[in-house]
């Protein structure tokens, strides 16, 4: 089994550029570290304080969920969301779907929902951005289903090609709803991925953030009965208090947090201990790692 | 974009061997048929009967749960779960570990457990077949990030190398808890994938079968707060009545159950309207599909 492992290994090699696959030199022999051992040993300039003014709390009565933006990729849904926050356009709002496998999906609980006042339903889409202003991009050496190059940018999952580099639906990516127009999204209605990762949805929705905090909640909703996972009744509508930006939240009620850098040496060492895991229970390392297989550790800031 | 992701997919082309990917030609131009359409369009030689032997209900409040063994992948460790339920080894049992993007977890719901009394608690590991035995693959054309081949087993997903055949962590699939030891499991306690599919547990536990009903039910429940999503408390533990095998349960109260057959031309034709999904909502087809993005279509029995 290991030889034919190591087979499948050479053959995968062959679809990666020697930088990519020598990026990430194997670990040491022996047990690979746990998650919380790389933690603990990592410095403090290693990690990122994740901004007020991109992070959005949702209050559920069993506790809070927080997105964090990413405005580099989606700048004007991001805009639109932080506009929306602020005029009370979720005030009492519900998930209002939850498909199995699929999304978790929020908005306004009113049927038909009030329009917004300052922000905007409707915006361009903003899929993709130019690979030539992604500048930095922490590439992962083990192959893709779906793109020739995938990684992380500034924390956020991401695959590119020559052309372009787009954030990835991976588990707990934030994407804005639409129509079947490109154009019809705007942030107004906003879903999370809550199950295998569905990345046949990259570069057809807007993704406008990553839930750093709460999926135990995003996820654990009854499945909607209805088409596409909607509930069918008011009744089963999971309300949420609002969608406040926390840097419009008292200093005092705010759960300030910090993410692991995706480009420290740290985060590598984490990555590769996923990709060579051995332990205990895990005897026999793969030596690879799937994109939305890696969870960029995020914790409260001191 | 388009223009890049047609390179990128000639760079993965590469991965291929060229009977694997001339295997299942692109569809006509225009929108690709939706899963009821190819199943509305499927001939009923092209299902498979699921046999009672190898299904097994779990009776929750709000639904039934049913999971198709895989004999011919885990010989002992079906026939164990099989006199296990016989001998009631289940009966009034609980989930008793949910963790989120991970495993939901079932067992009996005393602690400590009953020993079994006709099944045993330890078996052998059964986790790779000889790829010899292994007559009929449905394979899928395209690059996977764990295996040099992925694919179907008569309904199961699998992969494969020059050696040996397996059965894969996708979501819905089921397999055996253990210890440290590799041969500590027996199926006394099962556990099902409900996230992000972690196929670095694949070859290191033994699969046993898959859910073809209700995984809206196993996947919804409130995650665990203690170590790994074990519930804390008894009171958190979400019982189920018993784990029955179909064939011993009334042919009145069975739940007849077939599968569309993954070496029929509908399920190709499945397959390839996933990959190249395109619709008034999906404008930009992909050309590929991963292993685990893809459910077999299950229905009931006429």
């Amino acid at each position: 089994m290991r030889g034919g492992l190591a087979l499948g290994l050479l053959a995968l090699a062959a679809c990666q550029s020697p930088s990519m696959t020598s990026a990430i030199p194997p670990p040491p022999p022996g047990n690979t570290p746990t998650i919380p051992e790389v933690i603990a040993a990592s410095k403090p300039d290693e990690w990122r304080r994740i901004d007020p003014e991109n992070t959005l709390y949702m209050d559920f009565p069993n506790g809070r969920v927080i997105i964090e933006l990413a405005p580099h990729f989606a700048p004007n849904h991001v805009a639109n969301i932080r506009a929306l926050s602020r005029e009370g356009f979720w005030t009492n709002g519900a998930v209002t779907r939850v498909q199995d496998n699929f999304v978790t999906q929020w908005a306004q609980a009113a049927e038909p929902a009030r329009p917004p006042k300052v922000g905007v339903e409707k915006l361009t889409a903003e899929f993709t951005l130019p690979r030539s202003v992604v500048t930095k991009f922490d590439v992962l050496p083990d192959p893709d289903t779906f793109a020739s190059e995938v990684g992380f940018v500034d924390g956020f999952s991401a695959a590119r090609d020559k052309d372009s580099v787009w954030l990835t639906h991976c588990y707990g990516m934030v994407g804005a709803g639409r129509d079947a127009d490109e154009n019809s999204g705007g942030g107004t209605e906003l879903y999370v991925i809550i199950g295998q990762s569905p990345r046949a949805l990259d570069r057809q929705l807007t993704v406008v953030g990553r839930v750093v905090q709460g999926m135990e909640i995003m996820s654990a909703f009854p499945r909607g009965t209805g088409d596409a996972g909607f509930y069918k009744t008011p009744a089963e509508h999971q309300h949420y208090a609002d969608i406040k930006l926390a840097a419009d939240v008292p200093a005092a009620q705010r759960t300030n947090l910090e993410t692991l850098r995706t480009d420290s040496a740290s985060f590598q060492t984490l990555v590769n201990s996923r990709r060579w895991r051995k332990d205990d229970f895990y005897k026999h390392p793969v030596g690879r790692i799937g994109l939305c297989n890696i969870t960029v550790p995020v914790r409260e800031a001191k």
